[in-house]
């Protein structure tokens, strides 16, 4: 090959010149792409690829996104944003490594802009500032990650208990920690169920409780009581410094506080930590989240890295120095009247969804203070994809966020209804009962009456 | 306040109409910014903010930031990109969430790009496509995490190696592991001393080895010698199936296959996992990584998640999907010429940078294959602060990237120059040898000649 005689020959260029070039099915599944686009989206030059040719890809990838955000009804992301004032932030490398407080070395960080979105965090949560300790995360996980690991840290033989509904990440984060964890029982609107917290805290009443709640569960979007599960505790004789709550507020955390009548997620409650995602309600290009915990706990855990002239005590280490700057500017931009509009808009057009599939003889729950509306799961698997639909066991749902109008979801449900008839045409598609998923009052088989659920 | 009157009173506008108005303070560090800006960073109002007030903000913000890559010497992230084609990708959240292999049922994700990359990187460190699994992660901290992950989980009572010149977050991962962690010494370069490591292993012969290799550490840039440690554990008795090598290739582990006779990292030899930063080498606005694994270790430690239609291995769940785009972008724009020549002249630099100090008499070590280059750490907190340089102990580094110039450094060389003509007309300040820190050959003091270290 050509470059030989141009460059010394190195391991990378005696192996990729072999080697890449025959690299051209890229992808395990199938893909329906133009050959074109198939070509430039390999990497098997040896030799930089034109500007050009680059951008034609992304055009196509484009048109192709452009068309999937108009169906986007599964998944608890807001869509709707814009950040072009930010666009010239992209020429930067921006990192916050080590302790938001506490800046860092590396002077190309947006701590600044952190610190102003976590003391409107901790005000939102009702911790004050000299008493609250926080960072960015990478999304709800981390957040997650970060909680429970403050928790363990306090109650080392702690036992994690957590719903039976909650979030993936709770059980993994229970094996990685080496974590012995209790997965409780729900109710049907996917709470966790206290009468089972209370037997299983009872039978373990030697070590400590860690428990994760969800603010609300991933599918139903069942927020559980925070109240309840304190109440329950002390009934089991557990004292405030024998146990320890993490609030996994991945989406609802947000939109609580902007309810009228909604339970509160607040540090004058004896929790330790409470996480959210910030792609979620608050819309962001990338995954981020906010961990708030208090600084006490914090100091047990904390490093001094003198390398990068500040402490490490986040679980990533080099952190995202844009994702604080989209969030300041989200919440900036639309104030807390902004924010509480957006809230009531999806929970208004959540109940609109709701009773137009019960209308349609479709049954459907929706949770008090939510916009997750729940129903029987599609028959046909392109068009829950078509619609980027969420599925588990008999149930699906969508979440109503703020770029989901009333025009999409009537698309929606006039192409669901159409579906429908043709999937009961045929015989082999029978009417499931899913009342032990979503309640009788809410199943709409025509066994039971479809009753409001709330 | 006039908004009681417009929407009603939850919990969020009760709480932060009251509190966040006083909330000007934003910071806990002292700020030199202009107090217009200040008073636009704070989030303080409950209506939203004009966007031409958040401009500004963000104009100021940028300015300081320009000056700050100006003289940004010390951190590993090359500051030399141009994203400007893939700008338009910032009006979506791209999510990632579950394996890249299988894709998910999230539609607005970048899978497609990340498989490029993986691949490409698969073939970099020779491993076949059907036998390789991989991620693009959030840094070189979730590589290790996940790499170390998969390691304990192969061999669950094993014992973490690595030396004490590692990055912090290993030290961290052993803690959130539950894992026994030995600190094994290092050679002057940074290597890891396999003598020492030797004699643990011989001292530990019970429990199975992990090993965390770097692939050059953080302050020295010293590579750990792969051929050396297998070597050593093949001489205590290790067999292949009680150890996993884990090979932390933060920064040069990109660049070591572009340098001609270097040593090879490679899935040929018994590695169990290689973790690269993105945004250090190949240069990116948000902190990235991979990292790639054996495909049999992960079937152990997957977990289907019907949820997001995708099985559940990695850290953190929710992935970002427009990292592997500028990746996928960086590789195809410079491909592997453009690679190879950025990774020579960074080296060249580099050394160009030993020679101006060594011969104005500051010692300064510069390892074999590396663009690190250390010296004796600057009395004056202000001077490092200004050139963005990382300080520990008695030594500090430049590390050579792509947006370092020789004008840059020839600025740099000069402003220390006359920098310790004054602090040394100070009695205080005194000439303190660092021989110990970066050998005799190299330190530059009265006591020692100055020799070429390479």
């Amino acid at each position: 090959m050509a470059m030989d005689f141009i460059i010394p020959r190195t391991h990378a260029t005696e192996l990729l010149s072999s080697k890449v070039v025959s690299n051209a099915n890229f992808s395990r599944k199938e893909e329906n792409l133009p050959i074109d686009i198939k070509e430039n989206l390999a990497i098997t030059k040896c030799s930089g690829e034109t500007q050009a040719n680059l951008a034609s890809v992304i055009t196509h990838y484009v048109e192709t996104l452009n068309q999937y955000s108009l169906r986007n009804l599964g998944y608890p992301t807001n869509q709707n944003f814009n950040y072009d004032t930010l666009a010239s932030l992209l020429h930067f490398h921006l990192n916050n490594a080590g302790d938001p407080f506490l800046g860092s070395s590396f002077s190309l960080n947006s701590t600044r802009f952190e610190v102003c979105v976590l003391d409107w965090f901790a005000n939102l949560w009702e911790i004050e500032k000299n008493k609250y300790w926080g960072y960015v995360t990478t999304g709800g996980t981390e957040g997650n990650l970060h909680g429970i690991l403050v928790g363990r840290e306090q109650l080392p033989d702690g036992i994690l208990y957590t719903s039976q509904d909650s979030h993936y990440s709770i059980f993994k984060i229970a094996r990685m920690y080496r974590m012995q964890c209790m997965k409780v029982s729900t109710l049907v609107s996917g709470e966790i169920n206290c009468v089972d917290l209370k037997a299983l805290l009872l039978a373990h009443k030697d070590k400590p409780a860690i428990i994760n709640l969800n603010i609300g569960t991933t599918m139903k979007g069942g927020v559980d009581d925070l109240d309840l599960v304190i109440q329950t505790l002390q009934e089991c004789g557990f004292t405030r410094d024998r146990f320890y709550i993490h609030c996994d507020g991945a989406l609802f955390g947000m939109m609580l506080p902007f309810v009228e009548q909604a339970p509160r997620i607040t540090f004058e409650k004896p929790i330790g930590s409470v996480a959210i995602s910030g792609h979620k309600f608050l819309g962001c290009p990338i995954p981020c989240g906010i961990v708030i915990t208090r600084l006490r706990y914090i100091n047990a855990l904390s490093r001094d890295v003198e390398y990068i002239g500040s402490r490490d005590v986040t679980i990533t280490g080099s952190r995202c120095g844009h994702a604080p700057i989209f969030l300041w500017y989200a919440i900036k931009r639309k104030g807390l009247i902004g924010l509480q509009n957006e809230v009531r808009k999806c929970i208004m057009n959540a109940h609109y969804l709701q009773s137009r599939l019960r209308n349609a003889g479709i049954g459907a729950m929706l949770n008090r203070f939510s916009s997750t509306v729940v129903f029987k799961r599609p028959l046909d698997e392109e068009f829950t994809r078509r619609w980027n639909l969420a599925c588990k066991g008999n149930i699906a749902h969508v979440v109503v966020m703020q770029h989901v109008t009333i025009e999409m979801l009537d698309s929606f449900v006039a192409e669901f209804l159409q579906k429908r008839s043709i999937w009961f045409e045929d015989e082999q598609f029978q009417h499931v009962c899913i009342a032990k998923d979503i309640g009788s009052g809410n199943c709409g088989c025509s066994m039971h009456t479809i009753q409001c659920h709330d």
